[in-house]
């Protein structure tokens, strides 16, 4: 629930030289949203509040999901979600989302979520990768077929 | 992203009689968390946004695993969530944490979502099925053996 | 308005032995609701701002009442409102509602609150106890009759 | 819990004439808190969540408190809360408070609530009065006695 | 973004005698908001998130506009906005608008922010002052000429 | 204070054709932040709350600073700001920062902000334009210069 400041490459692995760390950079691609925690969303340790990735990862996944469905969608499953790094006090954390499988009424989307921090010596680190799967709905929220691509 | 309101027995089957919707109640254990939707979690509709039902759970299964650790935990995985019904505006809305398996570092929790609803004549809903996986940390936020358990 | 971390058994009588504290335990019934305090409710020091706890009251209070008038109660009055001890950063909040009277209109309802907390050595601590009074209302917002009980 | 639009001059008395609503002004007095609810605050009706009300109330009550007691101070009891009409969409909300008994450590405030509405043709109403005591605590959270007054 | 703990006179000069700090008073007028910020608006270091301070000046702002349009006013432009102090936890946040300027459809409002401090010691600092234009406009949203002036 | 839901090419110009929209779209560049505003910041309308507009303003301007200053800074000014168009329901908001300005200590920043919405037929439109005006500080809070650009 809550997350924890990370001290070297890994979360778990602590004793590693800090010389190893593989400075990654962000996709090179326009992110579905970008983001920065405000002070409510933070816990006493500077670190962000569990339910609040996941609470943008839902929002990041369901743009694709409504341009393609061209309407309102809902969530129907988180298929996995994986934390691999916390996100903390004055992160700017961008979000890619991606559609991966598109069903009769259904639209599968990839999200990966990148934080950059420390400005002093600016650095890059993949904190959460997630795959939900949303529905097409109508106005009365009834499930509804994807329409066709336009080309 | 967004939840709807439900008319029948399935959020998908929307010309069923209602008379074919099996009553079915709350589970017999002490939930581990009991909550009502305030305004801010709602949208237009009435409806309950979808990340407030993915933080309430994160927060529910972390209780027995902070428990069983006997301290902090943090989430490493949500390896399955279901939503199977959206939760509404004046909904009681309870969560039943149980835990599955416990790793060398990791335990892995499943959080059953039930909301209560229709004041007039009241009904038990599942909305939501998630198992998450929390690992031991200390007080730097490194990882940990859970403790034996005390017996 | 703020709230504090408490030292000892009381937390006005800072000296007295921390053997001499009666562990308490949580009341052998299903609490009306079950909730922990987000990041955005704690101060700087880790308590609990004391509007939270007042707002988590009311709603715990309105559960018994909205299900005995079957719909919609407005709060008339909080007839009482003891704050015993502050609720800190990670407490499991649990909140206990129990009709005391009703009226031709109104039903009153009585709410204890316990706190558990110190995941390493766990212990119950009771934070509030409240009773408030609220009066059954239709669609419109006007006072309507408490039903006859169904039996 | 929830709130209600009003229709006449009292919240429980439907069918009296519009023409017999006195008209009440503010106090002529500086209020120590004035606010209005923010979006949040609003339940579907365009009416504002009962334990808003008593939020702001419990902060408007400890200003003059800590004013007093020349420092934090600790919310211990409602001794008296009495919603008299909802706060809606818009309404400016002025609390007046005033500190009616000091005791050895503690402080008791009165608390008068009142909104401004419809800026085609302004009304005002009396929505809420309550009365709350708190306890002067030192930087531990330890009860202090209340100062000498400054002459 | 952030804003921070002020030790002189000045938030830039830090060496300056205290001896110095001519001290203020609040303007001898109702002021037309008057907050204390919550929890959720405090970053780490107990200071407040500016846009909070932005968002009380919009509707203070938008309070003598509102009355003089006699209905709805959008904002149309932030004229000049200074931050002359940050604020901090504790602080009454005292607000004084004042229209200064009132078009075909549009009025003008001037907003200065105070801020009373140090309960042990009082202490009065102006934080912000700024000028905002709103525009009258219609149940559907369109603009109207701000109605004739009551005599 | 309110936004208002827009009908035509102007927010003041109502019976204009439909036919006349120029369709404008995204500026090609990677936007600082992209966000979705969440039931809280919406109101009875489904219109953004105005403050919550100027928030998100002020942080994404914030971070060119910030990276600029390689470090902490606070907002000074917001020397213009002009809302040419109400944020609604579901709208991806784009936000573009670029630095206008150094000077010794300051650094200021132009931030353009668009709309996409109606996911049946997609539209994009320009919100607001703003300038605001950060100064570096250290972690004291005190003003400090901008250090020379790393090349």
């Amino acid at each position: 629930m809550k997350s924890w400041r990370i001290t070297g490459k890994s979360r778990f692995r602590r004793n590693e030289p800090k010389m190893n760390v593989d400075r990654i950079t962000l996709p090179e691609k326009i992110p579905t949203m970008r983001v920065m925690p405000m002070p409510a969303d933070l816990n006493q340790h500077g670190d962000v509040f569990g339910g609040w990735v996941m609470a943008q990862v839902d929002v990041a996944g369901a743009i694709p999901a409504m341009r393609r469905a061209r309407g309102r969608v809902a969530t129907v499953s988180v298929d996995s979600f994986l934390f691999k790094q916390p996100v903390s006090v004055g992160d700017i954390v961008s979000l890619y989302s991606e559609i991966v499988r598109i069903g009769k009424t259904s639209i599968t989307v990839k999200v990966e979520v990148y934080a950059e921090r420390n400005y002093a010596d600016m650095v890059t680190v993949k904190v959460t990768e997630a795959q939900l799967t949303y529905v097409a709905i109508d106005l009365e929220g009834h499930k509804r077929d994807v329409p066709a691509e336009i080309t």
